[in-house]
């Protein structure tokens, strides 16, 4: 009997109708003959609630506390899941991401899983049962308490808890139809993608696509463990994101060159002029601001301005990490040298992503022509082997990513894709 | 260094300020020197609304389920509590019952304490932190599962991790003074009790006394454990309750010939009448309704009639059960040959409760006396050593209440009582 792992968001299970609609879905998992294991997130907004509640009581409550508080969160989803399923007349069990042997490092806030004993899920399933986990949250292998995973933490969940028991897929329910060519919100004919490979996935994920989270599809690269991203509002076919293309509907397709346009408005420019042109000066603006824990994105270096010994560094960071950046910067001046740091946050990132630009020669210089042709100046480039970035203002990001859909073919004339929501955590 | 449970109710813990309030006076007691471990309720009605939510899902939830969905209640208001003394400058670390060693049977909604293991609570304490304990809720020794505890758990919780833990005392803190001799809002005179007996104690809870259930107190008796009920909302001398008078205040006082007077409006009368009056018949009545769970209080046979070798049986029973019990009786009639059974669920009791009764004797003729004199009819009289109990019709307990009050000169003329509330769980 294959066994099936299934993870419901926040907006899968966003109240009682909502539980009760999954609760039908999973059932019909069930009696078409797989062994089913539920990940499940917290209902709806139930996550921002608690979040409320510990801001009133205090400015910045213990990582131990918050993260006690939070997996009240999915405690609540997962019991009445379980609920739901029982009034259909199977049995279902519910368990802590604890009792379902997720075993994190002692991070809270942002543990990483360090190992998974399902021992109780599969003794679930050999009494016939549908085991309900929580998403998000593990315990500490030390100190035994409880922690949370951080953004994105069910998927990641559901992708180890799969691994753990060698399921056949790990099938993530969100509340958009899968992966699209690029962002609905933004151009309305983006198309579906139907098979991604983890590589393009990871390189979508990190230059900004929402639907997964980057460590959820490292993980599943990791372990060799197929993820299907669909709606739980449809019945339609969602993504299929593998090592290699599987399954009757996917064998069919010949991969795209190009599989989307990824964009990211979350990030800000630093730009720091007149640096000293030395060995190892680059190296200190950089191991400074690693020091004060802020992780840098694209870096671009140009050459020395003719005789002057000086050259021009620009890199993009979190917004949220700008003050302390500057802050660092400020401090290294004196020793090293340089001008006034710059700091622009009215900037965005687009990216195209495609494992077929490694044999495609032109695909840059298209990518290029279509923005210049749309008016947008680049500001910054950067690239890897299946992805090319640029960082534009973020007033033409819609403009790039839209001029860019058209150039690569990416739209589809005759399906309006819905509007993505979010995705849970 | 004196150990000090503190338990704190649903309406201590009822909103962000609620729970600020309540860790100050955490932190005022660690301060005094004393080392510390409390146990909290759910906020205010989030265990109703939890309720609410399985009701949408589910007709008949499974135990399991509910108890898993319920103990969210106790994570939220634990962790905010440990956010709040954390702001104070204190460590707090929130334990839920599983963690703090709360060993259950796996009665899933009325599970009864087994044992109880307080190490990972004795750790927090040798560490200088203040453990903070979900009440209400256990594990189970044997399926490992969560289990709560039913009416009244958090109270059990206090008293039996206080007894684990050789506690000096367990505070029961909830939002009114202490115990009274009279329900307050029917006798607005009423007097606090400044101590009590465990046996007068358990007598009163038995009788509908409310602010304590039955189970915390026998089991504080069992343990030798003093309990002191408290109002969170003042800093007022509260209530005692211990085997023997103890501290300043109390030493000073002489034992009253009665405490107090306890009401139930909880309860129905069912009669049976022409009964046979043969040996074996009563007892095959009672085990008919024992065998489907029901729990008789006080009952009532009269002398047969002269010659008719037929007798009437009465007794009392919570009103819940009322159907199940009418539905027994008629299945048993048949065998036995009785009377239609009338069912009455317009009574309430009336309980008069002292150790001191023991020796004084005309207790029962100024109780009956003064009942008579307000014009209140006797339906049934029931008698303990220190316990007097009658029923009468249900429109008549106000004035039940307060003429015993003043016969007894339980009143106290100077304070005027605050109103009396629910007490949390």
């Amino acid at each position: 009997m294959a066994v099936v792992v299934q993870k419901y968001g926040g907006s899968s299970v966003a109240d009682a109708d909502g539980i009760k609609r999954v609760a039908q879905r999973i059932v019909a998992t069930r009696k078409a003959g797989h062994d089913v294991v539920v990940v499940v997130s917290a209902m709806g907004d139930v996550t921002d609630e608690l979040h409320d509640l510990a801001r009133q009581v205090s400015p910045l409550p213990p990582g131990r506390e918050l993260d006690m508080l939070l997996t009240a969160g999915e405690r609540i989803s997962m019991a009445l899941l379980a609920m739901a399923i029982a009034n259909l007349g199977l049995e279902a069990r519910s368990f802590t991401g604890s009792q379902a042997g997720v075993i994190t490092d002692s991070a809270h806030g942002k543990a990483r899983i360090i190992d998974v004993t399902p021992g109780r899920i599969r003794s679930a399933l050999d009494d016939g049962a549908i085991p309900i986990v929580a998403g998000f949250q593990g315990v500490s292998q030390t100190s035994k308490d409880i922690t949370t995973l951080g953004r994105g933490g069910s998927d990641t969940t559901a992708v180890a808890l799969a691994a753990a028991l060698q399921a056949d897929v790990c099938e993530i329910y969100t509340d958009v139809d899968g992966v699209f060519t690029a962002d609905p919100r933004i151009v309305r004919t983006a198309r579906r993608i139907p098979w991604i490979s983890y590589e393009e996935m990871l390189e979508m994920a990190a230059c900004g696509a929402k639907i997964l989270q980057l460590r959820c599809v490292e993980y599943a690269r990791r372990y060799g463990m197929p993820i299907h991203v669909r709606s739980s509002f449809s019945n339609r076919a969602g993504t299929r994101i593998s090592e290699h293309p599987a399954g009757a509907e996917e064998a069919a397709v010949e991969q795209a060159i190009i599989s989307g346009v990824a964009h990211d408005r979350s990030e800000a420019k630093v730009t720091v002029a007149s640096v000293p042109d030395q060995v190892g000066v680059a190296a200190r603006i950089f191991h400074t601001l690693a020091a004060v824990g802020i992780n840098i994105d694209m870096i671009v270096q140009n050459v020395s301005a003719a005789g002057t010994g000086r050259t021009d560094i620009s890199f993009t960071l979190p917004r949220d990490d700008g003050q302390a950046a500057m802050a660092a910067l400020s401090s290294l001046e004196p020793e090293v040298g340089y001008g006034q740091p710059l700091y622009d946050d009215q900037i965005g990132k687009v990216s195209l992503v495609g494992a077929g630009m490694r044999s495609h020669p032109g695909v840059s210089a298209t990518f290029f022509g279509a923005l210049a042709d749309a008016g947008v100046n680049i500001e910054m480039i950067s690239t890897s082997e299946i992805r090319i970035s640029v960082v534009v203002a973020e007033k033409d990001v819609d403009m790039a990513v839209g001029a860019t859909v058209k150039a690569f073919d990416l739209d589809d004339t005759e399906v309006v894709a819905e509007v993505y929501g979010g995705t849970g955590r």
